[in-house]
């Protein structure tokens, strides 16, 4: 039949239809995205024609692995199947969907309904006996099982031993399946823990010297570390540390032409001591740096840094690769530009110059050299105004080395293109929540990045600030105002950054616009960490809350409540394995509130469900009983503009 | 950079990502279903990274052709982007979504920003012309407009050339698009409107000869023709006309074993005569067929035909090839059978043995015998028992000869899988409405054939029985409820059928089941087909109806209107091109019914909307004003269970 077989493989796939698999992302174009130990549960229609019995199993395996893993699956109801597995290490998976007809099972049934309507099953017990005889090159254990049953059938004509449960058992492992049908190979990255949860601290090295006016360095950064691990932070993140150019430095606060002694943008990178690949000598050293990397992880803490591919006029590339620069017509190379903006102490490479294969070779370089210096977490400055399958394809070569790096988008564009970032394989994304304001507009944002299919490829980090950003709600240097954005962020997301000078409520605006006056992205900016009115203690009551709480370690399990007030957000939260409940009130307004959060869901204890009797206050402690199914609290945002509970039994 | 392009090229199709394509069926794995002449609408997200300007086109052709034909997108919002276009044949097609950089476009709107700014232009002037200088080798009337506004530039030095919108167009059309990203090629079947739109009469040719006891003939069916095209039928569709096996033939009433002069079951296919691809003697010749094909077009109608895949003990496949079936331990052929029901009279193949090729080149030859002798529709008996490649094959290779070949599904099984049928290539398929009574039932379930993506590929043909089906509101033989029975199919469906004796309200069962008594499945059955009290006139009208109104045409246009009677069904129903749309209201009770039909939707008239101002009754002509919204009608079902009107400006 080879004509045939041919045309037939090339319109359809199998004897199975294999359909409507969830989750799924783009049809399988993107992988969805899971953290290490957690179950993946699998759901697909699966049918066939005719009566037979069918069997399906879900296949996966490592991406560069030849092995299969099998996990069963079952039948739920009307031909939809579901089941589950759990890898155990970070990285790249497939997995695929198997169907195949269970031909003895098929044959019992009809054997087992001819028995009971007393017909003569002579026949039928011979056909059974020969699957059987087929099926006895399985495995020895299956086969004893078969050989046996066979043989007590066929010694004394007893039917029952045909009927046996272990007999249908051994037979689904022997038999053969002729009509195994598999569905595309589906990709599916695992990721570790710190994918999902962290809280970040955003801070610029220049600017950690205690003495005014001195150019801060890794030691001084070093310095700050307990203070910045006192107040709960998992990561902290600096802004590029790389030599900055001279060539049309920019002067303070983003003027054209800087001043001596101006230290130009750390976004302008790379200078006659290099580029990507080293350090701004005022930072200090590769071994301060490493030293920086040994005193985080001491106290908690990971390092994350900042990728900006963007070269200033005395980036070395400039001069030993003209080939990865545009040209204009008169032979000059071309500025960054976005018109009638020009950013002159700034070229963009161009991905798509003939060169292409060793400037993208050079710089996923740039990211292995970090990560084989220490460095898992990379925030990437605009990646959207560069390739999409270069990102694709640069995040995956590394994560082939590293599987534990972490790619941070930093995009703030189309919503589509800020998806699209995320689907091909950025770890974590930027948001708009930096802007939501209304109650209405961050649970719509939110529900958003927590439905499907979001939910499975999007994970917010929420900053309430950042050095590009200083919104208008933050510039009348509120300190309820502070509270209540920073409560929101580290709640409702379960990964969540500031950036430093927000725990010193800094908020003096270039008049009209949403950006830092004198910002320390042009110059050094000295600060007193301690300053009266900062609010270290309330970030780190909230920190602790998130280590505490695994409810708050996730995203996509956020359902909000009906509250009944317009200015108050209330929230519940439960942890995948169900041991954690946490509510939460979060004011967006001054004034005093006092409003009925309906927290009238179940907790688990002990495998059971059991309605909610008592809330406990997670930073105080305080135990309150939940009756009419809820709890009236009162809110006054002067003190503290959010409250959270953790539900008890 | 061929090893960087090699891996790229692995993980990412192109520079922009394609996604949310709508209509697609499971990611492009089948067609989606159209008629010909009808614009085919496609919306996609599209996007890149970067402020560049995009554009984008539908590219399509037939299955077979090498050449494209494109149709451009435009953008709609937020990324999305639609265009249509519009087969002028029936056939199989394919089409894709191309999207491209505007290159051009991109730099003329910064220049005319720069302009804006008073900035220095004149090296994106030279830029600008240094793309025109490129594109120079686009088709001749694109280039002529490109040299001319390039000197006119140059020459002068004014930049208004350059800004110019023909000069825009030009290099659209000329300009190279080294970043053109193709999404998959997607499938389209584009049927001839028979595939949607047709009213069935199914006729058991052995019963037609008006004498008492005589076996009827294609003849006598000749002779039946003027009653049915009477009707208004488009279709007259037989049920087997090949040969009948002998050995163990059934008996009246589905007895196991004949008695002398029993005829047997039609669906028991063979005979010493020959098996598929003849004709059963007593009907007559091939010739005779023929003539009733003639017959029928003559009167406007179409001829179907049954197909079952199954064969007597003497058809000559059982002796040409036994290895076409499988055999029992004892040698003996194995007989259908569904445990612990058996059918003795028949075998199936199996689709699986060893010579599976010629096997399914013989079944395939089958169909294209027939459509050689001017067959094009075939409805198949029980697709859903053999599989599902084999019909995707199957009608893939017939539609290739023969692009008007339509295949109806009879498929009464699991919802998927009847689903699935659709998909893969039936034209139209059978369904549930057979069964559905009560209005919540019938609402929910046209309205889950007329949702997304159902209705992309699902063609409904509502019969209202069958000679396997009569159902038991039908039993009692009131002639409202076979008016209202009909006219629910008439309307709510663009194809329906009805078996033959419908229309005489027959309505004996076997006691119990929903199964005709003395059924001519098995024997010969005589009607006064102008019994008193028979509906014809009322089908009469139906069909008249649905001929003259374009909105009856189609079955996914189809909406309820919200009628305050829990035994009314009301809807409305509006034409592709507009010009038509019909409000309906059918009782499924046989009590009077006065109910307000909220008619409120609005028609277009010379291309504008207008209100509903009034309806007229599309069987009696009265016209009635449409006032607040809607119409009160008064519904007697012993007169006439529905009202249809023309909804007028």
């Amino acid at each position: 039949m080879n004509k045939t077989t041919q045309i037939v493989e090339r319109v359809a796939a199998g004897a199975f239809h294999i359909e409507n698999i969830y989750p799924i992302i783009d049809g399988g174009r993107f992988p969805i995205k899971r953290i290490v130990g957690e179950p993946i549960e699998i759901f697909a229609d699966l049918y066939r024609d005719g009566h037979e019995i069918i069997a399906a199993a879900i296949v996966w395996r490592r991406e560069q692995d030849r092995d299969w893993n099998r996990a069963p699956m079952a039948l739920e109801v009307n031909d939809r199947w579901g089941g589950s597995f759990t890898p155990d290490s970070i990285g790249r998976y497939v997995y695929a969907i198997e169907a195949w007809t269970d031909e003895f099972a098929t044959w019992q049934h009809g054997f087992e309904l001819k028995l009971k309507a007393g017909q003569d099953v002579t026949l039928d017990a011979l056909e059974g006996a020969g699957l059987m005889t087929k099926a006895q090159s399985g495995g020895p254990e299956a086969s004893a099982v078969i050989v046996k049953q066979c043989e007590d059938f066929l010694k004394t004509g007893d039917t029952q031993p045909l009927l046996a449960p272990e007999l249908r058992a051994a037979m689904a492992e022997a038999q053969s399946r002729p009509d195994l049908t598999r569905s595309a190979l589906l990709p599916l990255m695992i990721d570790r823990e710190r994918a999902r949860n962290g809280a970040w601290y955003e801070m610029v090295p220049r600017s950690q010297s205690p003495v005014p006016g001195q150019h801060g360095t890794f030691r001084d950064c070093i310095a700050r570390l307990p203070d910045v691990a006192a107040m709960g932070f998992d990561v902290v993140y600096f802004t590029p540390i790389h030599p900055i150019g001279v060539k049309n430095r920019k002067g303070k606060n983003n003027s054209l032409s800087a001043q001596p002694g101006d230290v130009g943008s750390p976004y302008a990178i790379g200078g006659k001591e290099g580029g990507h690949d080293a350090i701004h000598p005022e930072l200090g050293t590769m071994e301060d740096f490493q030293a920086f990397i040994t005193a985080a992880k001491a106290v908690d803490m990971e390092v994350a840094i900042d990728v900006a591919v963007q070269c200033s006029p005395d980036h070395p590339w400039i001069t030993e690769h003209p080939d990865w620069f545009k040209r204009r017509p008169d032979g000059t190379m071309k500025y960054a530009e976005n018109p009638p903006k020009r950013y002159e102490d700034i070229h963009n490479p161009d991905f798509t110059c003939d060169d292409a294969g060793s400037l993208w070779n050079a710089l996923r370089d740039v990211i292995l050299f970090w990560a084989e210096h220490g460095v898992k977490i990379f925030r990437i400055d605009n990646p959207h105004t560069k390739p999409l399958r270069f990102w694709e394809w640069m995040i995956h070569e590394v994560q082939v080395k590293h599987p534990d790096a972490l790619f941070l988008a930093e995009a703030f564009t189309k919503p589509k293109l800020m998806k699209g970032l995320a689907k091909l394989g950025f770890s974590q994304s930027y948001t708009y929540f930096t802007w939501r304001t209304e109650k209405w507009e961050i649970e719509q944002y939110l529900n958003e990045l927590c439905g499907y299919p979001e939910r499975e490829f999007y994970r917010p980090n929420f900053f309430v600030n950042t050095p590009d950003i200083l919104p208008f709600h933050l510039q009348s240097g509120e300190a309820w105002m502070f509270k209540a954005r920073v409560a929101l962020a580290a709640t409702l997301s379960s990964t969540y950054g500031i950036y430093n000078g927000f725990e010193l409520l800094e908020h003096e605006p270039i008049p009209g616009k949403e950006e830092y006056l004198n910002s320390e992205k042009y110059e050094i900016r000295t600060r007193n960490w301690d300053q009266p009115g900062n609010i270290k203690p309330y970030i780190h009551d909230l920190n602790l809350a998130r280590r505490a709480n695994k409810a708050l370690q996730q995203t996509s399990n956020l359902r909000f409540m009906a509250v009944d007030d317009v200015n108050v957000i209330g929230f519940v939260k439960e942890s995948v394995d169900h041991s954690n409940m946490v509510a939460g009130a979060i004011s967006l307004s001054r004034d005093v509130h006092e409003v009925w959060l309906p927290i009238n869901s179940q907790v688990m204890v002990d495998g059971e469900r059991r309605d909610i009797a008592a809330v406990e206050n997670i930073i105080t402690g305080e135990r309150y009983p939940v009756e009419w199914g809820g709890l009236r609290v009162r809110i006054d945002p002067m003190r503290d503009p959010a409250i959270f509970f953790r539900c008890l039994a």
